[in-house]
Order: C-alpha cells, then sequence, then structure tokens
C-alpha cells in the first residue's frame, strides 16, 4: 500500500487510502498556517492498523511541508479516541499484530518528536491509547463534558507500556501518575485539568481548537530551530529508550497478548461493548 | 533461625520468633480479607535485625496467601516507628551489622516491590526509617496529632541512603524532597498533607486503618496481574538499582559507620535519649 | 592570569583582578559568619570569561575557609545577572571562546555542587545563565519588581544546555519546565513564586538577604558532614553527567555557536540591545 502511495498526490492518497474509507481529515487554516488533523474512523477512533499509518504518515508530510503548527482532534462527536484496536490484540494474526505494533511504536516516535508545534483538542472521551495521543502532544485543551481521560490499561486488565508510563509521569509528576496507573483512573474535565493532565479546559470543539491554535501561534516569533533542538532534548531520552527497545518489546507484547487469561479478558470486555451497543 | 521456621506453622512461628518476644501482630479482618501488620517492639518500634526480618517474612508470607492486601500500622499508641535501631549501628559488631545492613535492604525490596496492594496507617512518629517504610507504601493515611514523618537522618548526624532519597523524591517531588532532606525536616499532619507526604489524614488509628481498606478495596475490580506488572513497571528500576549495588553500598554503610565522628554524634544522641527518659 | 594569583592575598586579588576591574564584591557579615558574593560587573552582569573565572575561584574559596554559608547577588540596582555574554559567543575567537565555555562548566560544577549552604538574593532581572545561576544555588529569594526571572534560551535563536534543563525540570517539575523551555518564558515575581522557581519574595534586596540568611541559619545545629553528603547524594547524577560529557558538549556548542544563522541571530539581537541603549 505504501508503494501505491506514489502515484497518488497527498489529498488523493487520504482520501483514497484504507479502501476509500477516510480514515483522517486534514484540514489547513488559510489565515494561520495551522493544519487540523481530525481522527475520523468511526465509531470511536479506535486506533488499528490504517488509522495509525495514516496518522504518522500525516504528520511527516505535514512536517515535512514546514506548516505552523497542527491542532490534533477528532471528527467524531463524542469521542477523542478510545485508544488501541482491541481487535488488533483479540485472536490475533502474529503477522499483522507484529506490523501493528510496529506501526504503534513508530507512530508515537514521530508525534512524541514532532518538530512543528501540536496541541490536543480533546473533544470527547480519551481512555487509554487516546489518551497517549494526548498527552504525547504538547498542549492539551478538554472539552468540558461527561466523558474521561486517563490510562485505564489495569481496567482491562492489560499494562500501559513503559512509553506510555514516561510521558504520563512527566506530565502529572511520579506521585499522581503511579496512583492513577495503579487504579486505571479516568479523569473528568476538572479533575484532568486540577492534576495538570490538561492544560485547559473549553466549551466546546470550536473554542478548544481556537486555544490550541493560540498556543501555537504563541511560538510565532520563537527560532524553530532552537524550538526543536530545546523539545528534541527534552523528550528524547524516552524515544532513544523505544528505539533500544522495540523489538524487546514487541516480543513481550506479542507473548503477553497470547496469554490464555489475557484473551479471556478481552472476549469478556468485547462482550460487554457488544451488549451496551444493543 | 529460619532453619527453625519449618517446624512451626506461619502464627506459631510469629508468636515464638525472637526468644518468644511478640515483634509483629498480624490479624486478617474476616469481612474484607485484608491483613493488619501491626509492629509491636516496645517503647517505639526501632528497626532492629529480628523486627525487619520479621516484617520482611511476614510481608513473603502474607503475600503467598494471596490475601487482598496490606494494612501496615503500630501496635504502640504514640509511635508507628522511630526508623532504624540505633543500636545496631553504634559500637556495631560487624557480623551482626553486616546481617543487619543486609536484611534492611531485602526488607525494603520486598515491601516497595510487594505484589498486593498495601497501605500504611501511621498511627504515630513516623521518623527516618520509619518515614521509609511508610512512602514504600502505596498509600498514606497519617493519624492527626503532636507527632511527625520525614526522613530527618542529617539532624542525626547521619545520609539518607539513595533508596531511601529516591522514593521520597517521587513521593514529594524533587524541589521539595531536597529541602526537607537537606534541614532533615519532620512535618505535622497538616504539613505532610499539604506537601504530598501523605494521602490523607484520620482522627485516629480505627479510621485511618478504615481508610487504608478503603484504598486496598479501591481494587476489588482491578486485573491483579495488570495491577502487579504495572506496580512493578513504575518501581523496578529503583528495586534493580539496590539489586545491583548492595554490596557496594554495604560496605559504604560499614566503613561510614566506624568513623570516629559519627560513633561520636550517635553516642551524643544515645545519651539525650537517655536524658528524655529520666 | 591564574599564575598570578600566587602573589597576592584573596582579597588583593579580587581587588586586582583583570586589570583593576571590580568584577566581584565579597563581603563577610561578622554577626553571622556568612559570606556575600556580589557580581559587579556594569551594567548587566554579563557572565563573560572574567567574571565566572573569578566567581568560581571565589566559591571554592570561600567553601575552603570552612565559612558557614554565601548569599549569591548583585551590586547593579536592577539586574541580578543578564546571563551568558553575547559578546563571547558573537564572532567568537576559538581559543578564548574554548576557554570560556570550560570555564561556564566548571563554574556550574562548583556552584551546583557546592558543600557549604549557597541561597540568591535575585535583586533584579535574572534570565538565561543568570537564571541557571540562581537555580544552582539551593534556595532563591526574589526581589519583587518590574523584572523577570527564566531560561529565554530559545527568544535568542539558541538552546539551553542539558545542565541547564536538568536543574530547571528539577526546580519546578518537567511539565512547566517542558512548556517555560519551549516559549523561553520568564516570569515576574509573583508567577515565579506560584511555579516554585523561587522560594520567597522579598520588598527589596535588603530583605532578600536577611531571608537568604535565615535560610542558611536554619543549618546551624546540622552536621556538615551529613548535609554535603546528602547534597551530593541528590546532585551527583547532574554534575557527574557534565563531567563525562563536557568536551563532546564543547565541540557542540563550538559548532553550533559558528553557525551562519546563529551568529545572525546574534548580530540582530545585539543591534536590538544598542537601539535600546541609544
Amino acid at each position: 500500500m505504501l508503494a501505491l502511495r506514489r502515484f497518488f498526490t497527498k489529498q488523493q492518497f487520504i482520501r483514497n487510502y484504507a479502501s476509500g474509507k477516510k480514515l483522517l481529515e486534514i484540514a489547513e487554516d488559510k489565515n494561520t498556517g495551522i493544519h487540523i488533523i481530525s481522527m475520523a474512523r468511526s465509531p470511536v477512533n479506535s486506533l488499528n492498523l490504517e488509522l495509525l499509518e495514516e496518522l504518522k504518515t500525516s504528520l511527516i508530510e505535514v512536517q515535512k511541508n514546514n506548516c505552523k503548527g497542527i491542532v490534533l482532534t477528532s471528527s467524531l462527536p463524542t469521542v477523542f479516541s478510545a485508544g488501541l484496536d482491541i481487535m488488533e490484540m483479540y485472536k490475533p494474526d502474529i503477522k499483522r499484530f507484529t506490523a501493528y505494533w510496529r506501526t504503534l511504536q513508530d507512530t508515537w516516535m514521530t508525534l512524541y518528536g514532532l518538530e512543528i508545534p501540536i496541541a490536543a483538542a480533546i473533544n470527547g472521551a480519551s481512555p487509554a491509547g487516546g489518551c497517549l495521543l494526548a498527552i504525547s502532544c504538547e498542549y492539551r485543551v478538554f472539552v468540558d463534558g461527561e466523558h474521561t481521560i486517563g490510562l485505564n490499561e489495569t481496567q482491562l486488565g492489560i499494562i500501559a507500556p513503559q512509553w506510555f508510563i514516561d510521558p504520563f509521569v512527566n506530565t502529572i509528576g511520579y506521585r499522581q501518575a503511579e496512583l492513577a496507573l495503579l487504579r486505571g483512573s479516568l479523569f473528568r474535565p476538572n479533575e484532568a485539568l486540577n492534576i495538570g493532565l490538561v492544560d485547559e479546559l473549553a466549551s466546546d470543539k470550536a473554542e478548544a481548537i481556537q486555544k490550541c491554535q493560540k498556543y501555537i501561534s504563541s511560538y510565532d516569533r520563537i527560532s524553530k530551530q532552537a524550538r526543536n533542538m530545546t523539545k528534541l532534548r527534552l523528550r528524547e531520552k524516552l524515544i532513544s529508550w523505544l528505539q533500544e527497545h522495540r523489538e524487546i518489546e514487541l516480543n513481550y507484547v506479542k507473548q503477553f497478548i497470547q496469554l490464555a487469561n489475557v484473551q479471556k479478558g478481552l472476549h469478556a470486555y468485547i462482550e460487554t461493548l457488544k451488549q451496551k451497543q444493543n
């Protein structure tokens, strides 16, 4: 599929990718030069192989075009992202799972180390991998409402990878992070603000995007080179860690998700989701 | 003494250990399945070789029985634990001191890496090694009153080991930790709460235990395996550090406590304690 | 120049150093035994080779005399220190620049690892390298007013070295530090207090010095040896990092400042400064 990409322009590619399904919407704000990347995989922006691949590619391309910055948000009304697609882990085809996990690692390293400013306009629920996307941006604006954000992996019987944990600790501090990770806590907007998991609240998505744009524009008079190298100096340790451990981790995760009790837990969780939908 | 253990049941062992002195009391709350481990070495729960050995053994055994969680507290009315027994360091027999320090290291690694939930109901003074026990649990409830908690080693002319310092930094953050460690600060309950050194206050020991039980029960619906592995992922770095440095550290501490001025300081401190008792 | 030092007493040396220019004023408070080191290089205490060399030497000598502690402040009315002297980096003579950067590294390692208590009475603007001096002390009192403090390197198109970043993170926590470093934020006294970048405010320089002295006196009854070793245990990791990386870093900085766009940025900045002066 990557080979095919050469025959398309960027916009065509995005439109045509993944058998015609539109997984991401990219728009450029002509006034500000800021790009809005909206995840658009119904119903809950589950991060499957195709969405991650497209997200990674888009981040790299927008960055290459030297745009002013990116707002990451969701095209869905109540969900930012539900996190990793459980169907990639349930009864996995190991060949696809290997590609999946590598793409997840690559997407995170691209996002976390992105040179241009990137802020998350979190317009709905943002558990687990959804929270990872948010904390890997530089700035977070959370739309007020009934939804929550957090690394709730333990509630699903799974374990947040080390590179989910470390940026989480960096964002809210070790003590609060440990408590939240053990409990799999999900935080309502006010709680998330108080604990420092998000930087601002907004009353709706438009305001959230506006606040993210304001954040990005705060760098208008800052040297890009100096900013990027400072960001790298702060974040490269975690990225290097994953680069060095990626195969070890892949093998560990492969074994872990094939454990009978993990598959049983995922099965039970999927049944719960099905019942909710009915 | 460890060889003898094989001939006793756990409860017998605990009752008979250390020449008939009861150093720990262990009770199981039949309603919750939570075990209460109470340190009971009068007058101040000084952590000598026998108490530490018993604490370590009890933690391992209770964990092996797959119980729901542990509340660590004290049977004494006004003291949680006064910390390391100064008599183990004053005019030390080096053979016993070697066993002592290794047991201290082992006890800490067991406590800090414990798989099941453990919370401290701190029902009195908790300086130095007493504070270490508390910050190595997952959650801390401090009974309100005139007593204090903190790593006050510098006040005694000694130095908190690296593995006392690191969990302290993790609990209250680097800046507050540095200031408190240099000063040997002891915090009253309200101060300890404000600085994040404890998580909650309680009006008496019963309420403290109740709040600890509530903390432990918050994991009732969380996968044990996922919780344990997440905890290990957060804490294994400090445990690995000590595992790798334990002999180096032992030798360092052996030399340090044999310094003339350190012995002189300990002597002066013991004289002060004697005068207080008269 | 270092060879000449042997023919002078300390006070003579300080008076005569650097062709008769007085770069530092050192006074001992006879009541408290605390030394006040005041930077006195008009107009803004730019840290050039000579001032840094003198600061380093003075710190070592005062410490050698086993004095009770040091207050670091400025003799200028509105500036603590404007940071690294841009003229050391603009169109640099590489031989001098090499000596300059090594002296900067040495001065920082001396200051950050100083055994005796040292507090900063920040009586004016304290950007970039000025902020580094302040956060490398143990305690900070900021005189209230219109001035600011912060690591604003990105605003000048340069990058704060790793050993500026790490103590900054330790002081205010990772999240706030990342945001401030990317933006090159400068904080007014109240903001600096709220974010934890300074420990206290004062209404004027005299009060700031008094509060610093009070901080130093809080160690009157603390074992010096225990205090020093505890401080080292907290700070040695960052010092060791620089010791191991100093030549690598020197070479990196040498190359960086010789980049055309960096020199261009410095030129533009110098022009701005000139216009301000007219």
